[in-house]
């Protein structure tokens, strides 16, 4: 029996500020998937749907309430959270029950945050980092990758116009994206101007609190080949966790996590970096695009910068990154993050990616990151 | 290569009210294994951790923080909540990585609830129930339990001589548990007379409140062999869903994803009810055990109770159910229980159960219930 794992379909709900229900955002993220779900679901062996848990819906036993909205009762289904990395962990588990013999399996997120007031939203932010030694010591989250920035800029120079030339990339990708948070160009004289929220991080380095779902079917060699004519494989899969408080890192300028989940996953694929066409990084913070240019070994360390300010990762640029708007313009609704990125790069390799389709591309590489680094997933795949 | 997934070591902390850190408990699970679980983890490739997050620790991304006390960083870990089944399903997790190819992995549970006050305490409990029509209409988890034992008993003539029976049952095992959270013989009219918490239950129809850790380690066959002389095979997983809702469902008389959950599991076991040598179960409030002694099919329904009074499921009966005193008596750490209830099959297969060892045991089977069974997972064990 063939192990590969293939992605047959994908799709998400509109990522913003919706005043709708998870339960309503995880049918809308169904129903935005090309092939006929209803089939699938009835052939589906194992759910992961990743979830924070951020707003007052289903805390507690989400999974089973979601897929039974999904229309399928009796099948495994579960709760995966890793904070903002929750879905990625989620994709993992789908693709290792395939590979442990499932023949049809969903990994998927669903978040509502705009339900809360923005202090609690605030609140609810800080449990992705250390509880004990950041989050009630007074750290936002904000201020934890501020910190990581301020690191940076010191080792190697960065400088705040670099940081600031992510924002108005994403936002500048985001209008092409119809299921995107933004649709609005910011200049980058607006991205330096804008507010301070944690030095040197202003308004327009931070994402958006975002409500949202997405949702994508795994299946078997066998299985995809009945669905499709065009899987898209799974070609790597790595995963790794760091020190969950940053104090304990010995370099707080990198994401170990970041390093070892690419590490396995690119060995795996058996690829060289070059070979990767394009990327959905983690850019919570634009600080956090940057650190991931580097730490996926596409950059050296202190050299992303410059390649930003060359627009290398712009649209037509040599590795186009966050062409989705990513999380900054696109929308991070946390535990919808994950497979949010797998629904671009299953556009992306399937041609249906729309005003913002990148030309001749083969493999695309999904990068999601929980907390400030203490837990990552990297997911490579690739078209025939 | 081997398809076969053995336990190979497993440890819990004291069940009670312990007034440590999750971070303590887990250290405490891990020492609590026989083998040497430092050389374990640097060959660790997956980690799942149950946590329904009652307690004011780590909210967000707990599974990297507790596997980082476990000195141990850069591999996957990640977070599994599915309520009360939460570490059920992350061994299912463990279960299916280890078929996919890893050669160790470990799944574990904790839960610190005695930190919160009793009212605070009641409102995080109902998080496992449904949030729209349960929860926020004021349903108290001991009465929605309570409403399925009304119907049992209504259909079944169940009577509550036959619940308070189990907990006769289940506090007496605990004594020979030093683990328990209990070591206090009941009688039978104590649990009669015992305060009223939503009729028909009473408080000795409960569960209690509890802290606690509990983890296992899986391996493949080739590392497994090289680790122990009796290795512990897992020969039949399986887990289902059902409404959350217990309105949705068309009978609240059983659990329906204990029944599907039991059906995969035994059919990949490939053995008769009658070669289970004994069951944990989850009895979260005596009713529940019940139930899963039919929906489980070892009884036909409206069976059970008779089967109570005869003491067919006490230590020296025909199938000993919670040997271990159960979440009855052992305790309810809800993220730690389904893992914990491994960690006695393990200690009963290994003939390292103390005093309350049974004899001649091969196959053991473990039972763990999601809420008020919208998810479910059911286990089988055997040693050679």
């Amino acid at each position: 029996m063939s192990k590969r794992v293939a992605v047959i379909a994908a799709g998400q709900s509109k990522f913003g500020t919706l005043g709708k229900s998870m339960k309503e955002l995880f049918i809308d993220a169904l129903k935005d998937c090309e092939l006929n779900t209803k089939e699938l679901l009835t052939k589906t062996e194992e759910v992961y749907i990743g979830n924070l848990g951020v707003g007052g819906s289903q805390l507690g036993n989400p999974a089973a309430l979601l897929i039974e909205h999904g229309l399928r009762t009796g099948i495994s289904a579960q709760r995966v959270e890793n904070a903002c990395a929750s879905s990625g962990f989620a994709f993992r588990d789908a693709y290792r029950a395939i590979r442990s013999g499932a023949k049809v399996s969903i990994a998927g997120g669903v978040e509502v945050m705009n339900d809360l007031s923005p202090l609690h939203q605030k609140y609810w932010l800080g449990v992705s980092g250390d509880t004990e030694w950041e989050r009630l010591a007074g750290a936002t989250f904000a201020g934890i990758y501020a910190l990581m920035a301020k690191r940076h800029m010191y080792e190697y120079g960065t400088t705040k116009e670099m940081l600031a030339s992510i924002a108005v990339k994403n936002h500048r990708n985001a209008i092409n994206n119809p299921k995107a948070q933004f649709h609005k160009e910011i200049s980058l004289e607006m991205a330096l101007n804008s507010p301070l929220v944690a030095d040197p991080l202003g308004l327009f380095d931070c994402c958006p609190t975002s409500d949202g779902a997405s949702v994508v079917f795994l299946a078997s060699e066998e299985v995809a080949r009945k669905y499709t004519d065009e899987p898209i494989w799974v070609t790597g899969s790595g995963a790794a966790t760091d020190f969950l408080a940053l104090h304990d890192r010995p370099l707080i300028s990198e994401i170990k996590a970041t390093q070892l989940a690419m590490k396995q996953a690119i060995n795996q694929a058996e690829i060289k970096h070059s070979e990767i066409d394009f990327a959905e990084v983690h850019d919570c913070f634009t600080i956090a695009e940057l650190l991931a240019m580097e730490d996926l070994g596409f950059y050296d360390k202190g050299e992303a910068g410059d390649a930003i300010l060359r627009n290398d990762t712009g649209i037509d640029g040599t590795l186009p990154i966050n062409v989705s708007g990513g999380l900054k313009a696109k929308g991070h609704p946390l535990g919808a993050t994950g497979t949010g990125q797998i629904v671009e790069i299953f556009n992306q390799l399937t041609e249906n990616a729309g005003k913002r389709q990148l030309k001749n591309v083969q493999t695309g590489l999904a990068h999601n990151v929980g907390g400030s680094g203490a837990t990552c997933t990297v997911h490579i795949l690739r078209r025939e």
